[in-house]
């Protein structure tokens, strides 16, 4: 199967097979310590889109960042984003909905969480828990969550209607890699404490989570909002796939600096 | 006058006069390039102890910048804070407060931007604008910003009761530096978008300010949540002086891994 060297985005309506999806990166990627390397021009390049994102202050660039347990969410986080500048980079990480939270619709705090103007926004998990981990563990009928991919993509398209610019990760991850990084995880004292029983069930339900994963790409990889596979088991290709796609999305949108009002220039002429 | 190679508590109820402080580091303080390069192992060791402080997840950290003008507020974060993991690390900048902010008290907004246990908050600007802007252009009578420093300090001390530990850079810089950079500023197109005339309008209100920021110090630098006057006419000197106090504070706080669930490990020994 052919292996491209950056992400395109997953077609609307076109049923994707993640079995067959590669979850190493094709031949003309970097790995390694090359990959590690080839990432700093490129995050070097996204803080000073992110400067001119901000200082333009119309629109804002949310990223979504779904995969299952290990696959990368918060490396990724670390790696592409932590270079950025913290004031205009703002991560919200969902966890299970609090009792307020679930007393409104699902989206509710979803919406509270979209990134202002200016700013560049990272979900790690989002409201497409509410087709998966919702779907597969049956917390709600089939008639509730069968309607939300629509649902999601009209919300979706509202927000970049007004300003939002989304790119939404899926981080693909093959089963080995996730027991190879599940068993690491649990022998290493900084990262096993995080680690609840529940966590290793939900590799039990591999195949439901899989069903679940290819509706939604299938449903939700939309021109406006459009879903990337990212191939997820080697980490710094995958940090490296993801931050090129990020600078040719900012590219695109190519933000402009505003012009200095001419009076406070003229103002300048003169500090005291 | 003595000039201390680290940072040290401004001492309460201490008159403080500013324009005795200079606003240039001591001679013990690296400088320049060598400034940068010291800065490096400083934040490497923030980031692992926010990363125990994340783990733990029992207390926050919350750092209030203030400063005036071009004194480095948003320096500090970008050199500082950048290098931390961004999840984890929530950047707060309060501008004039909106219609909504207005109808509450004016510890509402900064109660709701408090970080969350397991976080590092930075607030840029504060509840200080509280007893600064306010009182310099007599926004509330007299009788209502000078009951604020006892407030602040209750509030304050409810945070760190409740897990919240807070330290409190005022950024120091000199007239002459302010207006060097000011002009630096409105000579960059890539800065000069922001500015208002308004701005250098403040620069008239210095001695006001200087007052302001005195009273500030001498009524609200308490044990539990302390000033400290950081010398910035060099940036790279302020950001070292800063990321060395942060990382005493952090240290003394002694984040603590916590244990992993002995049930998890077992079932770790028998991932399918």
């Amino acid at each position: 199967m052919p292996k491209p060297t950056r992400l395109e985005p997953v077609p609307r309506d076109t049923r994707i097979r993640l079995r067959d999806k590669d979850a190493n990166p094709g031949k003309g990627i970097l790995r390694g310590d090359d990959a590690v390397h080839a990432l700093i021009p490129l995050t070097s390049r996204l803080a000073e889109l992110q400067s001119g994102l901000y200082a333009e202050g119309k629109r804002a660039l949310l990223v979504v960042l779904q995969g299952r347990d290990a696959a990368g969410k918060d490396g990724t986080i670390n790696h592409v984003f932590g270079p950025l500048n913290p004031q205009g980079c703002i991560v919200t990480s969902f966890k299970a909905p609090s009792t307020l939270e679930l007393s409104h619709d699902y989206l509710w705090r979803i919406h509270g969480s979209v990134p202002p103007r200016g700013a560049i926004g990272i979900f790690n998990r989002s409201h497409y828990e509410d087709v998966l981990i919702v779907r597969v563990h049956k917390l709600v009928p089939r008639k509730v969550w069968s309607r939300r991919y629509e649902q999601i993509n009209d919300f979706e398209r509202m927000l970049t209607e007004n300003g939002v610019v989304i790119v939404k990760f899926m981080l693909h991850v093959s089963r080995e890699e996730q027991r190879a990084r599940l068993e690491a995880r649990l022998s290493d004292p900084t990262k096993n404490w995080k680690f609840e029983a529940g966590d290793l069930k939900e590799r039990d339900l591999w195949d439901d989570y899989t069903e679940a994963y290819e509706e939604m790409l299938r449903r939700c990889s939309t021109k406006w909002a459009p879903w990337y596979v990212v191939p997820a088991d080697h980490k710094s290709s995958r940090d490296l796939l993801i931050a090129d796609c990020l600078v040719r999305t900012l590219e695109a949108m190519h933000p402009v600096y505003p012009r200095a009002d001419p009076e406070v220039l003229r103002l300048a002429a003169d500090i005291k």
